[in-house]
């Protein structure tokens, strides 16, 4: 692997949505499985939330549903500007991301933003920490990177 | 799995682009890998595909990047109506569909719309067959079913 993440295993698929209750009770009909618990990241002061370098008061309902392989993340953004709020107001509902595990996320975003992949937002949950890459322009889909301790 | 499918693993993320040689490029130097070779989908008659119940001359190119569990599939859809095309025009460049191993397409196929997923659009290839399946109004993805012989 000599590519910029070391990794090309996609861990989970993040999608959009207006409606988390009613898109997870889809979900768990669709696929067989049990519709799981639904919960808000956490508030600013916690997660340290970052949107293009600004702290940011931005937070979103998740909903992740084991696939085998990887994770659906289903995402409910609030109105707060957000790599999230701004994808669904200009896209629509459906797939935002893709994520991959990493490790040493300072160093990897840097290496990133020097190859011309800018960080779109970050922040901290329980156990770890995340980042939006903006890979759109190229890639045509956003790369998250997660880094759990 | 009591679901529909029989399945939940992803095998593929199906991704709509403008320019299938520029994108394969970005992904073969994010990921540290060879570009794939680029091929139509197959004629009409070699392909039978059907949207919306007819016949249809769409075609697209495809890339395929073998991504660890799942593979990243590029699509530049040609100017005939399609699921791409169509998918394409509305919600502009990004992910279009999640793939499912399955067994019994006729079957498979029937069972889902008579739950409320109808067929959307389907074809041949070498060695198997796909159906698109509008899971987007619940799923918000569109669901494809692959059968390999």
């Amino acid at each position: 692997m000599s590519g910029l993440l070391g990794t090309n295993v996609v861990t989970q698929i993040g999608i959009l949505v207006h409606d988390i209750e009613k898109v997870s009770e889809a979900y768990a009909a669709f696929f067989g499985v049990e519709k799981p618990a639904i919960f808000w990241t956490d508030p600013m002061e916690q997660a340290q939330t970052e949107f293009e370098g600004n702290p940011s008061p931005a937070r979103a309902k998740l909903a992740f549903f084991d696939m085998g392989s990887l994770q659906i993340e289903l995402i409910e953004p609030d109105h707060h500007e957000s790599t999230w709020r701004n994808y669904l107001n200009e896209h629509g509902e459906g797939p935002h991301h893709i994520a991959f595990g990493i490790k040493g996320m300072k160093d990897k975003v840097e290496l990133l933003a020097k190859s011309g992949f800018p960080l779109q937002q970050k922040g901290e949950y329980t156990g770890g920490r995340y980042a939006y890459i903006d890979t759109f322009p190229q890639l045509k889909v956003l790369v998250e990177l997660l880094e759990n301790d």
